[in-house]
């Protein structure tokens, strides 16, 4: 293709959407870390899983074996309502930056969510309906996976309860408001509707604004005690990352057509399950040996699971309800300190990218501050448009780094990055940014200490 | 195509983005009424308009003979970022409401200024930069259009200060940050910044919450006052309509190869300037007598131009410093009772739109109550995952009318609305709703009397 013939973005057809999910799992040649049951130390079950988790999630959370996973026709259907996601070719950001780099990225804030995370709610909603329950409960951090599950529960007729982190319930009643348009009961966490969140109320009566491990527990714990309840969960698991290869597998066609394959893919990380999902197709290739594709996982200073975290298996929440993952954690006890990314303020990571880290398929893990990432954010709507939520411009960030890094070198390197979410629910933190009041604090060693003080000895 | 094949949704490719604005005005076989000095009442002329407008506006504002405007370029280019937009085949909408109706709609949304605005944004703002100018003024209501135009200005390395309605902007502090973010002056109206500010701030010390009729005056005053500068504006004017034909021109293209034509248009009408460019293209081939698609405008109850305004002369805005224009119109001194569809709280109407609909071109002029409205929107966003913005909800309570009327009936009819932006920073009013809190008042004989008062003698 000629320079004027290059589309700004590339649209795939609904027909070339994916039919089949990825499952990076089968193709990892490493042992995979079960599950483990947090009493006895011995790997969960599928019987053990089952009263917390729908029952073919909690198959697909056990899946190491299929590559590829079909999705489901009602799924699917779902996903044409704003799927296939554009492709973005960043010319003005190539301008802009005067770097011979060509910069890619997937945007998957087109819809109403705001974020990538509807890709996988509208598969857990599904599977809930098909086994017949009535509700799920869940968490949100910021926001987004709250509000990408009750668009979903709101399409299929499920009741959802969502434990939102208090900080945010209380920073961000548009968000919401938003969930109760799809129908969805919001409740600050900590709450006194459960054992768990009255526990941390008493135990920390001055510390009530809230963390996802707390959030977590007290969903898990609903949806235990409620009949025809079960939890489902936006990051993290292996079968988020599944649901989210979508993203993975889009952009993989949209590059080929293109005729063009990453030298680098960048995501942020906070559970894991954009850059887990964006990357899967593309370490297919590294595991295979076919390519060797440069990954970089970026993560906030504030709370840096990957940089500054141990290898290890931990509690997934801080209640200790959850198996134990092996995972790269600061400790279920650990608090970050108030970040404006709150959809990365969790203390473990998803265990595929856990394991691909410490293996070495995913190459580097860079911890950013927020004033550097809100920076980025500014740069990039003006020039690109859109405005992004933090979290996403935790890649911004450092895909600025690169593409400079690559004009002083005159490498052409092609990179591609996750462009997760649109930041109209964060104009708050914009402005508090704009106006100089944002800092950053790395976690002190006192708190990183508090966060190991109850870590599992596995 | 089999029911299997047809897509949910069409993307032109950016090849098939139109290369030409479509003026309908140049088919309209009827006597223009031109704009009028407002102290000669003698048609006013381009070098009247220049101080105020950028020269190439200003000639497309006159412009009743050329049907067909090229694209300049650069602004093609800004398109490709966000352009095409979405032609969306309402599937989950039709099954819900069980109708033999095909229901299509134009999504303008999927930007960061969130609407259809952006559109004309971006072409007045690359004037102003080609004309050589440093900065440009406006108003905005609800906080679209100075969205749009901060994209733009930002984009083009223009200086831009806006005029906020002050309601707008207290309670939507967001907006402003998000226009701050792209580089411009938000300053809420009325303002000691200009002489008809605190003329307004004298007179009605009890009323600051403002208007876009006063905005509008701020705006034009700093316009003609500051060097190097011109006033620009989102709707009403015939150029921006003739902007706006973009929406209509992709939509006949992307209904072609659906192999539909419509048989009714819908959209909401504020300033015009949505449905003026979604029903252009439409409108031609009914100047033309070959085709007669039916075209409802939409308003709202509480600011009812087109069922309750007069077709006269009147000012554009509050302090009387525009020139006349022929239009439906409440009187500018009329002052809406507070709605949250900020967007359409304007007391006149575009004159292409008002001669439209004085001919009889545009069939029907309908206007709702918000109560319905949001109703509305809530129905449509649980179905077809969109929120939309409650300007835009207008268009889509009024399909739901027709839909349904076409389940009573049989009728197969094929509607297309226009769905202009989401609702993200409307979540207030949404929360009201939701709440119970919102109401419904037309506007009583003494405001209806108040506005006329000062209705120019022509």
């Amino acid at each position: 293709m000629s320079k004027q013939e290059i589309p700004y973005k590339i649209y795939l057809t609904e027909n070339e959407l994916p039919k089949e999910w990825y499952n990076v799992r089968a193709d990892m040649r490493t042992d995979h870390r079960p599950l483990l049951n947090p009493a006895t130390h011995e790997p969960v079950t599928l019987a053990e899983l089952e009263p917390v988790f729908c029952t073919e999630l909690a198959k697909q959370e056990l899946n190491d074996k299929d590559a590829y996973i079909e999705i489901p026709a009602p799924v699917r259907d779902f996903y044409k309502m704003y799927r296939p996601s554009p492709l973005v070719r960043a010319y003005c950001l190539e301008k802009y930056l005067d770097t011979p780099a060509e910069i890619y990225y997937k945007f998957e804030g087109n819809n109403t969510s705001g974020s990538h995370k509807l890709n996988s709610a509208i598969a857990q909603a599904y599977y809930a309906k098909e086994q017949g329950l009535t509700g799920v409960t869940t968490e949100t951090g910021a926001g987004q996976w709250g509000t990408a599950l009750s668009m979903a529960c709101g399409y299929f007729g499920l009741d959802l309860t969502v434990y939102m982190v208090r900080c945010s319930y209380e920073q961000k009643p548009q968000r919401r408001t938003l969930m109760n348009v799809y129908g969805a009961n919001v409740i600050p966490s900590p709450s006194d509707t459960t054992a768990v969140g009255r526990k941390m109320l008493a135990e920390h009566p001055d510390n009530t604004s809230g963390s996802l491990g707390t959030a977590i527990s007290e969903a898990v714990e609903v949806a235990l005690t409620k009949p025809n309840t079960r939890y489902v969960l936006g990051s993290v698991l292996n079968q988020v990352v599944l649901h989210q290869s979508v993203i993975g597998l889009e952009s993989k066609t949209a590059m080929e057509k293109y005729g063009v394959y990453p030298d680098m893919v960048i995501g942020c990380a906070g559970g894991g399950s954009n850059l887990g999902g964006l990357m899967s197709p593309f370490m297919r290739d590294k595991l295979k040996g076919e390519r060797d594709p440069y990954f970089i996982a970026v993560e906030p200073m504030s709370c840096p699971s990957l940089t500054r975290g141990k290898f290890a298996y931990d509690f997934c929440d801080t209640g200790k309800v959850t198996p134990l993952a092996k995972m790269y954690t600061l400790g279920s006890g650990f608090m970050p300190a108030p970040s404006h990314a709150g959809g990365l303020r969790y203390h473990g990571m998803s265990p595929i990218l856990s394991q691909l880290y410490h293996d070495g398929y995913i190459n580097e893990a860079r911890a950013v501050s927020q004033v550097d990432v809100f920076k980025a954010a500014i740069e990039f709507a003006r020039v690109e448009g859109i405005l992004p939520a933090p979290e996403s411009a935790h890649a911004i960030k450092v895909t600025l780094d690169e593409a400079r890094k690559c004009k002083e070198t005159g490498e052409k390197k092609v990179i591609l990055f996750g462009l997760t979410g649109t930041g109209y629910f964060d104009m708050i933190s914009y402005d508090r940014y704009m106006k100089g009041e944002l800092n950053d604090a790395p976690p002190t060693d006192e708190s990183l200490a508090e966060g190991e003080k109850d870590m599992p000895k596995v």
